[in-house]
């Protein structure tokens, strides 16, 4: 799970990653054949919080109809515009090791419209050769890449010594958004958005289950 | 980023997640030499919410001292008691390819008190061997040899079309927790703690953000 960084005072850090819960719920319902649903039914359905919901949504505007509640598509669409979903996000992916490989292999980037179509890898018997039509490139010209595409998002996926560099690079680069799984801290200008994935996180949440359950 | 599951209503999903957050802070602040804090500057140093911090922390007991805040050492302490991060957790990993690769090389885990101790595949090719020190065993006798070790966590990380049958496995054998990071809902009973891990999600903020950059 990310670090939060509580950059923008308006919209909680929080409230944007439920959002995203959200959209996956509003999914599921659409697939299930439901077309309204009332924020009550949606918090009873996926453990959420009913006054949690809706004033999330509150942020955003009105999106409730009085005795009917949500309209199931119709706020899936508004809260994927809102998340910027609506489009396709052309992503730099630099390290291309057992991780790097794994997340371009992810199904669930593309499908929600985050498409790699640039990797990196400083190791030559990687780069010159393409994965899937996506080129490997090595690090020389990794501003020049990023620009050619107009890249504004990218992933460090290197080990923590390298990721320093490689986050330098990418803002030289012009991207304004990085997600970065190297388990250190990184430092990036304030207007360029920075996102750490700490996979221990996830773990914790589940010992501190199982410490709870053996007393 | 996991999709929160609320099934504990005392503690909410969130405070968790953030307990996890603080004890990263905190190990800056000891890094750095800082022995005291208050919540207001933990909150302002690190991007949190001052009031949130104390409420978080009320759930679990009185840890600041007035007119000092608190004790860096001691608070950290405390908050690994409570995760469970005082002892150290055996770990199952079902998929040995990028993904469970990846996750098996991470320095992060083992770091924390996380110890992958076995490895399952369905590939014969990778069978039969082991991996600095970790075995990696077929699919054969999941249950009998997560009951020979103890294992209560078991990693989820096959495609999403094997991941439930891998689940079921998982929890015929003890497992009591589940990290799943398969892109698919899975279900499991009431008693197992399921965390699924979406990494789509941290695009998603990232991507929100830059679609407010852009207007």
């Amino acid at each position: 799970m990310a670090r939060p960084a509580y950059r923008w005072p308006k919209v909680p850090e929080m409230t944007i990653h439920r959002l995203s819960v959200y959209t996956r719920c509003l999914r599921e319902l659409e697939e299930d054949g439901v077309t309204t649903i009332s924020s009550q039914e949606l918090a009873e359905r996926f453990n959420l919080n009913s006054a949690q919901v809706r004033k999330d949504l509150t942020y955003f505007g009105e999106f409730g109809v009085r005795g009917i509640g949500y309209y199931v598509t119709r706020l899936r669409g508004e809260l994927q515009k809102i998340l910027g979903l609506d489009r396709e996000w052309p992503v730099a992916l630099v390290g291309f090791g057992n991780l790097g490989a794994a997340l371009f292999h992810h199904k669930g980037f593309s499908r929600q419209g985050f498409k790699i179509v640039v990797i990196f890898d400083e190791d030559p018997a990687k780069t010159g050769r393409e994965v899937e039509g996506t080129p490997i490139l090595g690090m020389q010209n990794v501003g020049r890449e990023l620009r050619a595409r107009g890249i504004q998002i990218g992933v460090v996926a290197v080990p923590a010594e390298g990721a320093q560099a490689v986050a330098d690079q990418l803002v030289a680069g012009g991207v304004k958004a990085i997600l970065n799984f190297a388990p250190t801290r990184l430092r990036v200008r304030r207007d360029v958005r920075l996102q750490s994935v700490d996979l221990s996180i996830e773990f914790e949440t589940l010992s501190f289950y199982l410490t709870r359950l053996g007393r």
